[in-house]
């Protein structure tokens, strides 16, 4: 099922997105209400999923399917080009850093160019939005403890991350997590075989596969949950591939007007205009 | 005005406190709508805080003042004797780094001793408590957006922090951030003149003052609101001085049983006692 968060002008509220259509839920609350009940409510959705006779999909704003998670935790250095461009060693722990859930942004709006930036750059990802988490998740178990996947854009600004060993606040500035355009559950998505693509105004930039992950998605939820416990809702970017503006020559960074479009295989894309910050 | 979030025994609320008792707000919501809410409750406040007609402050156990807090960010190496100790350099750019929210634990609860673990330390620091935030704060402007202080310990799994370059997981681990005891509005602190403490079964191993910050808790809120928009209730780790255990000669890490107390001038107590986690 791919499960949207949207507003058609009444509210900001859940939706089945079916084909071309958008089919309300009915239930109240957010998306980590829903997620929360998800056993509750599933059969439900379905008869609503089947029916499929909401409004047009092209009529309503979609908003980030998560706007206020929890946790935002993003590994980095976790596909083999994207290591090798960085110039960096393949880690033998996972590296992971944050970013602030006021990031948060939906999936075609405007991103900031930050008032202090000239080193905007994108980074294309899978998202895998947790459902019922827990601690201390084995990895076998991992697959049943996430809700489903979305495309999220890792937006960093590159002086921020770099000019501390510290790359969090780097990562955390407004708007700079795009994601969406919906959440797609895990039973239709085998997160490790996923085509990937980033494009700036059209032209490809990066272009992978999950199935080069060097720490799989599984590996990540395991991990992480031995030192917190997840919650539904919260959200884990799994790694960029190569391509990025930073490892360009020469580096190319995000300007005023530029497009960033990141799409992947089952899951749809998500695409946003890059805009001064006021 | 010191204000708490404490449970009674009839479900969790926000109080005042005055001498030895905790008197109602007797407002709906937690401590995040109370500071939202702030400028148009003070008078009654005040008003309650002079009757101080409320329970025995024994009587109650005292909640983390911000349970959930939207952001939890914090700064590393911003004490000269902690920087020495570390064996680093004094930075030139404030090092961020941040504590997930599931960390955040109550001022009189046990801290986990996670049972991947066995090198927990302390870091005592003062918390700056986020009033009206905003964006681009300027330095001038810092003292009136944060609603006010209380004393955290920024506990810290060393291992995890340091197997890769990243600080935020190994800072991350459930119950690793109490808090508390209350809050004390800034209207009554001097933020940087407190002296700050930390003692292991009574045994002192941290002794600073607040006047020892590299950079200062006005230029902190400054930088981090350059990147993004703070809100009412985003907690600030402002930083701890020299003495931890990982720094002692041999090492001392905590073991099941020691009990953790951090202090600071004004702001009262919270002691914590590190037990095995389940």
């Amino acid at each position: 099922m791919k499960i949207a968060f949207y507003d058609d002008g009444s509210g900001p509220r859940t939706g089945i997105v079916t084909a071309e259509r958008l089919t309300p839920t009915g239930l109240a609350g957010g998306m980590a209400e829903l997620i929360a009940a998800w056993d509750d409510v599933q059969a439900e959705l379905r008869r609503r999923e089947a029916a499929g006779d909401g409004a047009p999909l092209a009529s309503v704003r979609l908003l980030p399917p998560v706007p206020r998670p929890g946790k935002v935790f993003a590994i980095g250095l976790n596909y083999a080009d994207h290591i090798a461009e960085s110039k960096m060693e393949t880690p033998q722990h996972q590296v992971w850093f944050t970013k602030a859930v006021t990031s948060v942004n939906g999936p075609f709006d405007p991103v900031q160019i930050p008032r202090i930036s000239q080193t905007v750059d994108y980074e294309a990802e899978l998202v895998a939005v947790i459902g019922k988490g827990g601690k201390h998740i084995g990895r076998d178990d991992a697959a049943a403890r996430i809700f489903g996947y979305c495309v999220g854009n890792d937006v960093t600004e590159r002086m921020w991350q770099h000019r501390t060993a510290q790359w969090s606040l780097g990562k955390s500035f407004d708007t700079h997590a795009p994601i969406g355009p919906w959440i797609t559950t895990s039973d239709e998505i085998d997160p490790h075989n996923l085509a990937l693509k980033c494009l700036v105004n059209g032209e490809e930039r990066q272009s992978s596969n999950t199935r080069h992950l060097v720490f799989d998605v599984f590996d990540q939820v395991a991990h992480l949950s031995q030192a917190m416990t997840l919650e539904p809702g919260d959200l884990v970017f799994t790694g960029t591939p190569g391509g990025i503006g930073a490892a360009m020559t020469p580096r190319r960074f995000l300007k005023p007007g530029d497009v960033v479009r990141c799409e992947i295989e089952g899951l749809g894309h998500i695409e946003n205009r890059f805009e001064p910050e006021a």
